[in-house]
């Protein structure tokens, strides 16, 4: 279900992007059981200029090496749970590619059940559903 | 009233992407009454590893034509409007540019009718409310 | 909290960018009291017929100016910051880099306190909460 965004600066090769993808992927799998196939991200790589952070924003010291990490993904967790996701997305990076833990931006985007078509032009989640 | 970002890999011709962009605007003319006009579309052309996707998620098998289409659109609509967008915006894609229909992914991303603003620096939809 | 998307065509220089960077965010501190340091932002710079736009829709005339500007912003604020919060940031841009207002379009994605991480996988603005 979550349709992922990774935005970073570009200039990282492709085994760091690749591992920030992985490791975004497995704390999805971890914290919100979602399926090891269920994976669909989309990476955005932006010219320094173009990807605008504060250096300390709540005390946090950021660097070139931020990666914003936007989800779509379903209304129906609670808080706990998106806590989780949190950690284990951040505990992921920090392991591989190395990334400090200041350096994980993550934002989620909510919207409902009957908000994800996975193809074939079905409401995927809620087709059974009477409507 | 719908913000559109159509996401592909790139390489495919301007033909294509234009054949699906018209697509996406038709089906919301269809299933979601929406003006002509209203027409406001963003393309994201990703290198292969840029668009990460799984190939066979909920049993239906996707190829590298895939394109993910994420549409922030009002909340206000019921679940069986938003079957009807589905189906049509995946009809038309396999219409034009012919697309199979496992390669037609569509996310929706709810907000409020007080949450567009069109220029002019108006709330387009409730200027006229009290507030 | 703010993370913002601005999606125009490329070819505008660095400093036209940066105008429409800085007015953004000052009209996320006068109208929804962001703090400076609270800034978080995205350009994505289009080919032109990757940015598709009505010209006219609502009676407003368009051109390839045009900026687009996606907040993801917390789902707290009532209809009359959210008008300030375009009447602010439509007159920065037409103070600086020189928009007409009519090129200016802003779209809010709503979403909750609980889903914001600023880094450190904390949940940044529950972090405290009974969990």
């Amino acid at each position: 279900m979550p349709l992922v965004r990774i935005s970073l600066i570009k200039g990282k090769s492709s085994e760091h992007i690749r591992a920030i993808s992985d490791g975004v992927h497995r704390g999805l799998m971890e914290a919100y059981g979602a399926p090891a196939d269920d994976r669909f991200q989309l990476v955005h790589q932006h010219a320094p200029d173009e990807l605008i952070y504060d250096p300390d924003y709540l005390g946090l010291h950021r660097t070139d090496d931020l990666v914003i990490i936007n989800i779509v993904a379903g209304n129906w967790r609670e808080t706990p749970q998106k806590k989780a996701l949190y950690r284990a997305i951040t505990d992921n990076l920090v392991a591989n590619p190395g990334l400090r833990p200041e350096d994980v931006l993550i934002v989620l985007s909510p919207n409902g059940r009957d908000e994800w078509s996975f193809g074939n032009g079905l409401a995927s989640y809620v087709e059974d559903d009477a409507a």
